[in-house]
């Protein structure tokens, strides 16, 4: 299987850093978050004037097996059906990507039905949907593997044109149950406090989807090694966002991180390599149940609370100009003694 | 004294803005405070297709005589000194503006300095500061009419300009503590919960500030009725805010509402005119003790939480991504019905 070449950021430059930003013309601390992305992005790129280029957010798609146990209160054809939505940009994602300049990628990773490539959809069709992990493994340690190589692959090109800060987004009609299950097995949290309303489930068929996913967790008899975990309960495009956030790691990028889905994506890459999450920003803690959980497991303070909870990457994008400004804070701001203005803290 | 006419929107809109949100090709309400904000600048606007046109942040100024009892950690001249580096473009609120196309305006209001007003700052200065209100009221009824009507001026300058949306910032050492009475008085929360560390006061610094507030009310023997509260303790900058906002509501305008001090200048407007608060997006929680309880006062759930405390329109800036957001969802996503996609909730 594929390694990734993972390092924290070189600690030398903090104090540096923290210097600068305390002698930019406000009280010390004002500018609070801003003041914390601006270090952090500082330190991703071992700079004092850190620069954001060409955001990217791409979007991994794929269907789920365990759809048949009616854990989901969407039918599977919205998968491809959203997907076709993005292409002709009258999607949630669409509008956030116009207005805060990113560009789109929609990678299909397996999504059950033939989708039009020659529209731009990128094609890393692992298979059509994932094996219904109640029986048998969602993936073959083969199909896994190739989910973290295509996701690699897709941030090695987005770097290679020259983007530095990159976002993720999902979808697949199933995705919160891989997830419910991921954050359990991972982060030691008890499934009921995992599982939420998806889409729009009413309490009964929360329960439904507890009981199967507890059914599933029941006859699993595979390790808790991470990597079996996410084999056997992931979702095609959850662990090709995980093969590419170790990537953008890897090359040293600002990694957004949108809702559920990534927040749990992010949390399983952390498993296979911990200082994934110093290239982090978690951008949006939505209204599935079990978000504010895991985030809390991640030791993660998200940007946004906005109750946003469409996936896509949509929650990324929306933190996005909070990042920037925190970019710009640290580029543009005078400094006390620059501005001839009495230091007062 | 200026009467202002503010009617709360139209409700018969209503049902049919909602209905057109609800149609988006997203679960029913999964773009949370997207929706909530494109229903209510819909509902400003009276139509089902808002936009947003020449974002504008007008900063009022002045000097405060409760500076003189050491309630601030700041020297009076950090007032005058700060408007400066707002004219050379280096201050937070600079590079906000820069990033998301506010006009900035600076009010002199009541600085107690003589300001190069040939650079651009616009000369409204009600006096030199206000008064002590430790021992007299801050102002006059002339001096409180004049800040409602130079405020006013200001707003119908930005609307005569093709403004309909504005946020409010303010430069004024000592206006924390005004702002703590006002919140008092008008909110009926007691002081010590009013009361924090501004700029940055240590606990003793606290502990001083409260009781020489606290000694400031027990001196005042006029009414309870709100307009001889913003009298007798406000600031001229914040008076000013006041009539800005009530003139921002009266041209139907989206009004931005910033940190703790402006929430406050929004309280004291909602006691004279309770229909102003439909009118205002309010747009920052910041770090200020008390900032949380007056927007529980006023009902509010602002957009953001990033721990800014600077002032200067800069949590509202910061937030008008979102808010800007929101209309373009409602102008540019596609209908479930104009996509073809199954609707799924």
């Amino acid at each position: 299987m594929k390694t990734f070449h993972i390092d924290q950021p070189d600690e030398q430059l903090r104090p540096a850093l923290i210097d600068k930003i305390n002698n930019l013309t406000k009280p010390k601390g004002s500018l609070g978050r801003l003041e914390e992305l601006a270090l952090q992005i500082g330190m991703i790129q071992q700079t004092l004037s850190p620069c954001l280029t060409r955001p990217q957010n791409i979007i991994f798609a794929a269907d789920h097996g365990i759809v048949e146990e009616g854990v989901s209160l969407s039918p599977k054809e919205i998968t491809w059906q959203q997907i076709s939505n993005f292409l002709h940009g009258g999607a949630g994602v669409n509008f956030l990507c116009r207005q805060h300049g990113f560009e789109l990628k929609i990678v299909d990773a397996g999504v059950d039905y033939e989708l039009p490539y020659e529209k731009g959809i990128i094609n890393r069709k692992v298979r059509r949907g994932t094996r219904n992990y109640l029986h048998e493994a969602a993936m073959t340690q083969e199909e896994l593997e190739q989910c973290i190589d295509s996701g690699a692959e897709m941030v090695r090109q987005c770097h290679d044109d020259g983007s530095n800060v990159i976002s993720f987004g999902e979808m697949g009609i199933g995705n919160t149950s891989s997830s419910s299950i991921w954050m359990s097995c991972l982060a030691g949290i008890p499934l009921e406090e995992c599982v939420g309303a998806g889409s729009g489930l009413d309490h009964k068929g929360i329960r439904h989807k507890y009981e199967v996913l507890r059914h599933a967790l029941d006859n699993y008899s595979g390790t808790s090694e991470p990597i079996d975990i996410l084999r056997y309960f992931g979702g095609l495009e959850m662990v090709m966002a995980v093969g590419a956030m170790l990537q953008a790691a890897e090359l040293r990028m600002v990694i957004l991180v949108d809702g559920f889905i990534m927040t749990n994506c992010m949390l399983a890459a952390s498993r296979l390599y911990p200082a994934v999450t110093d290239y982090a920003v978690f951008c949006h803690c939505g209204d599935e149940a079990g978000h504010r959980r895991v985030l809390d497991a991640l030791h993660a303070h998200p940007l946004l609370d906005l109750g946003l909870r469409l996936g896509e990457g949509t929650g990324a994008i929306c933190a996005y100009p909070i990042i920037d400004s925190a970019v710009r804070m640290i580029n543009e701001m005078d400094t006390f003694a620059g501005a001839a203005i009495t230091k007062y803290f």
